[in-house]
């Protein structure tokens, strides 16, 4: 059963993950992800997903990938076109696992703004998630974002 | 009034029913519908609706003409050019009708991505709702859906 | 802290203004602004906003300004493009203030659609507003807008 007050928490953890992106602080990211015990984020297309086909586009294993994700973000050494980014993150739903974990889902636009204000869809896709309780939010355990789109200008420069 | 704690678990229905239709599980669609009673569904474009113009683009005005709309997609016997699509369902309102209803309302945005990956926007519009108790959701006895784009690719193949 | 149940609250607050501007009931939207003391409403782009640049797009610094602002669209006396919009209110968070008040944040899209019934991206942006508790809602004592697109068709015709 999904649970709509569980729900609006979860809403709450993935605006403040949203805002992070957004505002490209981008080493904030790794502490959305549990730092102990199992950690996983997966890109998939959604048509490799639908067919049970595993190769994800991009995959982090531990949470030492992740970290190793932004590194060069971080850094400013990346060289890509730079994007104003917006993510929307809506029809949250989220239920309780056997454990303390949630299992959670949602669906995902990420709109791209250049710099002369133009403004087009980067991103259409899901999110499923799991979540372990951290203080008065969540970590992410594993995250797996399933796109519908994927002829990606910027070859995902950033995390989605 | 507007009441936002009924308002989330409308949205939990919303988030529900887009699953099943993102997902492409036509076969469940008829059951976010009310069996017994009054059960309608059409969709008019916007400029219809605000001059009260009644004629619907589509219409379904018992619980049978709703299942007969998805039988050709469940068999499969439908030919259209397929594409992904995925419904973003946001700024729920709902609130109690003087029986056990509910009205609600909700913006909608559905996108669409084909098989190369290319996203783009498939349909904008607005669902108004009647919903009536059904377990520990609902069902609707009433969906009016209000498009403000009607110059549709797939000419309605799918259910909004 | 942000707080879920304050943040759906607010989301309630936000559906009730996006559905005045998108049924074009102007003459109501002065009525989101406190009437009394401080009331403040700017739109910014995000470039400037980012660098600290203070010069909006429009501001609008007393409640007679916000009434100014919709004047000639309620008497249908400004000359534009009509199009259809719909906001896509998301991603709202709320936290309390020291005093009644609350601040809030949320991402926002507009898309617009024109009589031939073609959909686009209107605008992309977001919030970032300090509201006060009115009756069993709010009004806005603040409200920037901080846009991500700037090439707008329409110059802005109607408020955001």
């Amino acid at each position: 059963m999904t649970d709509p007050a569980l729900s609006a928490r979860v809403a709450d953890f993935h605006s403040a993950y949203a805002e992070a992106l957004n505002h490209e602080r981008f080493a904030q990211w790794p502490d959305f992800f549990a730092h102990e015990g199992p950690c996983d984020y997966r890109i998939v297309s959604r048509e490799n997903h639908d067919l049970n086909l595993p190769a994800p586009i991009m995959g982090c294993y531990t949470h030492g990938m992740v970290k190793d994700r932004v590194a060069m973000l971080i850094k400013g050494a990346l060289t890509y076109r730079h994007m104003y980014l917006r993510h929307f993150i809506t029809n949250v739903r989220a239920k309780r696992l056997a454990d303390d974990a949630v299992a959670a889902s949602a669906n995902l636009l990420v709109m791209q703004s250049d710099h002369e204000g133009n403004s087009s869809t980067y991103m259409v896709g899901r999110y499923e998630d799991e979540l372990l309780p951290h203080g008065d939010s969540f970590q992410l355990r594993k995250r797996l974002v399933i796109i519908d789109s994927f002829s990606i200008d910027t070859a995902l420069a950033v995390p989605l």
